[in-house]
């Protein structure tokens, strides 16, 4: 136990093991980022963050990066707001201190918090087929710990929500034992905090559930951070033929670099997409994930697959009132049609086995990472992504 | 080769030889069943058919038995009707005599006619995934033989359509060597018939394509002779619940020796049928299988499976302008759907396999079996299937 255990921390007393904590000397009082209101800029705030209760852990986040999700709930068009809130969950840090009768973790162990969580015990967490756990599956409503419904932040003295069980944009947060993984001491939490969230989703949609086979061709719906996962792993399972499907041209050239070897415009074509590709493949490819969100493009994704094994994977996520259509015989036709949802990754079974394939060198995460900033110019980040700039741009707590 | 290979045969001047074709003594004119319009009774007529050429076979045609395929484009709504026609391809029989260059057939082989085929040479034929061969994929629009875009059926001089290849309303009919499956000849045809369609596809969608667990709760949509085939094939993988769904109460007498555990009539209910089952089974089932090509049924047998794992399965078919509609995070959530075309049997590689099973008590067959008419009373099978009596009817073709 750390000598901060079971204390509000808000760091004005705290004395440090630098062995743990060396990042974060000279900071004094503990700084989070938080979203006052919908779509307006961050601010950057002293937090008490109080400990943690039974079943879960606190961390010192040490590095964090900004996902499209933290955006859209940021942004709260269509979803009920919940403000003053704390964004972040792709992350990585090392556990503080942990609550009553949690044994999985102790202070100083090195780990990635998720959005989204694995019990252990549910009929999910139970079946090999799903990570979807009936407990701590993601919850984008809920702004409190499950423990007790109440919220471990607050800033002079009121409560801040949580997001998703993680709220990585803070120098320490709460998570549920459920909720964090705990990875390789040796990996790079610079690296492979990315691994919590995105990278893992589009890799794991590719590897877990397309399950391309050597020589397959593979259509990759949206070239974002998600989509260039999924081509990744689309590359790793042997797939020969990967095509990028985009609007934006300027991905193209990013998108290579992780195996794509073609580039479809819907934009540069009269017939629709799913057609086009059809044609450039003999009756379509054998699989196709759409990582866009958008209906139109899951619809084409699904129809661009080649009847009798094609298998179509949804990974974005779609708003709330759109409709997926299609003719019933595109189905009988013997496609199939899945979604995933992170991947198919069970979060603390699985994502330590993918920090694994970082260190064994067979996935390279660095080529995912094309900006940093430090924690005080978060909302920079914010901007790279709402103007489409870049892939990931990782948020330094310390420095 | 028979005395009669090679020429067309109307019987007149045919000597049999009797340890093949002893059912058909006396007969001295080949007798089929030709539907001269859309919806009118079939009419028993002398027919001649012409020598198979190459890469076809001419079958004596035993046992054949009605399916709604059949009915559905005799009523000719909604497609291009092509009239006279000689319907019919749920069938068993004995090869007759071989074209030129067959060397995978003899007569007097036994043998089931597919209405979908397997050239052994395509894409789909050389993927272990698919079963919709691209040269002998059912083809309801045409209605002439690959080989010489003729028909081999002609009465009094004028040609007569085939259906799907098969055509096996008739005493002898002509097929691509594709299309027929050699089976064990031990097997009796008058029960395994029914194999060469309606029960291997409902069968198939279970074992080959749904494939629950043991323990897996399984639904099944329209409890006619392939939802029950189905229902079977639920019941052979270890399912411990089996909820049958249809519109009448009549049928689930008769389901529950198929295994059907449960029933339930959308009628019954005010809410959706997908919530009810949802209700029923803790969050959906683990499986489901729809077999009444209802769109609205498509859509139910879709959202009543369990997120996370649940896989929905379609086999009905569908009509020409139906859309299937659903909210893409049904799909988000780790369902699949998939669509199945003939149970996903390869047609001459797997039937044999299936006869087999009948062979060794592992399927019953006999109780799909529930009417046996003489040939000439084949229009007794269409009223029984046009009010929903019974299952399969078997249409002796001897006697």
């Amino acid at each position: 136990m750390s000598n901060t255990a079971g204390q509000v921390i808000r760091c004005k007393d705290w004395r440090h093991d630098p062995s743990v904590f060396d990042i974060c000397l000279n900071q004094p009082l503990i700084k989070t980022a938080v979203a006052w209101e919908a779509g307006k800029p961050l601010s950057i705030e002293e937090v008490e963050v109080a400990p943690p209760q039974a079943h879960e852990v606190r961390l010192k986040i040490l590095f964090t990066s900004l996902c499209h999700t933290d955006v859209y709930f940021w942004e709260a068009k269509g979803q009920t707001p919940l403000f003053p809130r704390i964004f972040g969950h792709e992350a990585g840090g090392i556990v503080e201190s942990v609550g009553p009768g949690v044994t999985d973790f102790q202070p100083g162990d090195q780990v990635l918090p998720v959005f989204t969580g694995e019990c252990g015990d549910c009929s999910h967490c139970k079946s090999e087929e799903s990570n979807m756990c009936d407990l701590l599956r993601i919850n984008t409503d809920r702004g409190v710990m499950l423990t007790d419904g109440k919220s471990r932040f607050s800033i002079k003295g009121k409560p801040v929500y949580h997001f998703v069980g993680t709220s990585t944009f803070s120098e320490y947060t709460v998570c549920h034992v459920g909720s964090v993984a705990k990875i390789n001491p040796a990996a790079p939490l610079d690296k492979v905090c990315i691994l919590s969230c995105g990278v893992s989703t589009g890799l794991g949609a590719a590897l877990n559930v397309a399950k391309p086979k050597k020589g397959h061709s593979v259509a990759v719906f949206g070239l974002g951070a998600v989509g260039l996962a999924a081509a990744e792993g689309a590359r790793l399972s042997g797939a020969s033929r990967i095509i990028g499907v985009d609007l934006n041209p300027i991905r193209f050239n990013e998108a290579k670099r992780f195996g794509v070897t073609e580039f479809v415009n819907p934009k540069d074509h009269k017939k629709p997409v799913q057609e086009v590709i059809a044609e450039m493949t003999g009756g379509g490819v054998d699989r196709s994930i759409e990582c866009t969100g958008n209906v139109q493009a899951m619809i084409s994704a699904f129809e661009c697959v080649h009847d009798g094994w094609g298998v179509a994977v949804l990974v974005g996520v779609p708003n709330k009132d759109d409709v997926f259509k299609t003719h019933p015989m595109n189905l009988l036709n013997e496609r199939t049609l899945k979604g995933t949802f992170f991947g198919n990754y069970k979060p603390r079974t699985d994502l330590p086995g993918v920090v694994e394939k970082y260190m064994n060198k067979e996935l390279e995460v660095e080529k995912f990472i094309t900006h940093s900033v430090p924690f005080t110019e978060i909302n920079k980040a914010f901007d790279y992504m709402l103007r489409g700039e870049g892939l990931r741009c990782i948020i330094r707590m310390g420095n």
